[in-house]
């Protein structure tokens, strides 16, 4: 999708480290993390939001969680973690190509917003 | 699961108004409420965590995240939610049944934990 800065990270037209890559989606790091390990997991093909899933995305995304559980201990948040969608302006979402959170590597408080 | 509370919801064993169900999972509220709209998505099935997906779990949870999409406007967080899996006590995990936290119905910060 033009002008989405996650596709041009996937399309290594920015430059980026990629903490792990498969045919679905890439891990990296958030540029303003919020915990002591704060990564994101971006499926590569182009969904503007989490409502926004289609039959193939549906599947899709149970494999992109596997492997985030699978990478738990490489990647550093293997102790516990939280995964995290935000949907919406309302909801946090920021960059309008859906993605997951992933906090780790401390103690994550879970408080009243 | 003998003596896991979310079993004996789904069971009707402990009685909790159901907002949703299909033969995969069942929406409640949560009790201790974090966000003006903050609800379950329990999968039937019983998984102590998030790293225990397996194959089968693994398709089942792209149906589950699908149903909560299609839900956001009938169960009140249509204009914009943020889902939450707390994987392991360092997560914030409290129940040791796989569940996803839907938070909604007002703007969600997303601030430093």
């Amino acid at each position: 999708m033009k002008d989405c800065i996650f596709c041009k990270i996937i399309a290594n037209e920015i430059p980026s480290e990629k903490l792990y890559e498969d045919k679905r989606m890439i891990i990296i790091r958030d540029i303003s993390p919020k915990a002591a390990v704060h990564l994101l997991a971006i499926p590569k093909k182009h969904y503007a939001d989490f409502s926004l899933l289609d039959a193939e995305a549906k599947a899709e995304l149970g494999e992109i969680f596997f492997a985030i559980a699978q990478n738990a201990q490489r990647l550093g948040y293997g102790d516990g973690y939280r995964l995290i969608i935000n949907k919406g302006l309302n909801g946090g979402q920021t960059v309008f190509h859906l993605h997951i959170h992933i906090l780790g590597g401390q103690v994550l408080p879970f408080e009243k917003l």
